[in-house]
């Protein structure tokens, strides 16, 4: 096995999986509900050693779920859709899924019955909606959280009730939590990011392998810029962010992390 | 001119502008920051009668910025980016929105003396990047917002600190807003979404005009399902919730809006 340029001896670290997040609700897009998901998303797969790389959020249309899910599974080890998964004619996600794997949505016996023991009588051709699922299917579940999550090949189809969509999380970590986990350390100062650009640049130069991020503060008296130094190398991580204290003016950082 | 075949004697409303967002950044990817202008933004096209139809949220990488922004800006009336206008290697929105059209990314002479007029002595390199502009875009500005807005065509180049990008929404509201409002109606009910369904079958069936959505609440003594219509014809949005208050049983709904 070849070993890394950037740590000579050490083999280099595997490419991180990579995950992709499609939205789906009229009610994002015209603003009557603010989107809570996606942040949770990207720090829980962040932790996992995951690379969320693009979230695409668009309106309850199957066609137009069905070329997203094809295009962004295919693009991405993981992809995971959020919302569109209860009884009414607006939730058509597992329609959507369904066609863009060239699959039919088809009743899941194990949902169906727990659908029933749950509604018992009062159980609804409409309730009987949610036991809906991909034809092949599988489903995901964990001691702690009962309800299962549908799960198609790499498609995970998630919950838009962001309550409901944290439950079940740890049931997707159970299952691709596999990489190493990214790191991040942070540097911030009272510069401005005209000023530090030659600083960043230099270590963004020197260190290819390790993320650089410049973000401004607006109203806050304790700094002015946060500097943010990312990778799943933590040795290199911090060997960048103490690069760039060391070419800071006196005076800075104001603080490190 | 044809009269709406919804309202006799009318002329039929012209379609909606439509509009995409096309956010860029790896903060919001890794999770290190919350995504807060999408709500605002799709707030604000609402209320101008624009419908935001997308949002993609992208890394901060030149040929990704330059491929969606050529196709979003292909096959909506409006763009937004949001983020990737500062002075540092990771702010490259302008030389992606060039590249997208087949342009350069210039100095533009009006904001590089700003910037030298602001900056006096200690105008660097790198707060000069912050007058580069797509060759042959224009600067949009108010009595109000002296710092313009850079727009190429249809597409808005955004900031992605949300309190600035709070501030450009009016410069932009006093240059699109030209269509009909659409209007929103809610009604709360304690049904629940199983037993609601074949009541909204109805409601969608005979108003195909009016949006209509149903969103569940967890935790709320007061409702637990809250359904919606939308629209630009306020009449019909009206009469489409009237429509489905009086399929309700009794005892219901709890309130509406």
């Amino acid at each position: 096995m070849p070993s890394s340029p950037l740590a000579p001896g050490l083999p280099p670290l595997a490419p991180p999986s990579t995950a992709a997040a499609l939205v789906i609700g009229n009610e994002l897009l015209s603003g009557k509900v603010e989107e809570a998901n996606v942040h949770v998303l990207a720090r829980t797969l962040r932790g996992l050693g995951v690379e969320l790389r693009r979230v695409v959020v668009i309106l309850d249309e199957i066609d137009e779920i069905a070329r997203e899910v094809a295009a962004l599974s295919a693009s991405h080890d993981w992809l995971f859709t959020s919302g569109g998964v209860g009884p009414t004619h607006d939730d058509v996600t597992v329609e959507g899924v369904a066609k863009a794997f060239g699959v039919r949505a088809v009743e899941h016996p194990l949902l169906a019955k727990m659908l029933r023991d749950h509604y018992k009588e009062r159980c609804t051709e409409g309730h009987l909606r949610m036991a809906l699922v991909p034809e092949g299917a599988t489903l995901e579940a964990s001691e702690e959280i009962r309800w299962p999550t549908i799960r198609f090949k790499n498609v995970w189809l998630m919950p838009g009730v962001p309550e409901i969509f944290r439950m079940k999380l740890p049931v997707v970590a159970s299952h691709i939590g596999t990489g190493t986990r990214f790191v991040s350390r942070a540097v911030f100062t009272k510069m401005d990011e005209g000023d530090l650009k030659p600083l960043l640049d230099s270590i963004v130069e020197n260190f290819p392998d390790v993320g650089v991020g410049s973000y401004p503060k607006w109203h806050d008296t304790t700094y002015r810029t946060k500097l943010t130094f990312d990778g799943r190398d933590e040795a290199r991580v911090d060997e960048a962010r103490d690069a760039f204290v060391a070419l800071l003016p006196e005076g800075e950082p104001q603080r490190t992390e």
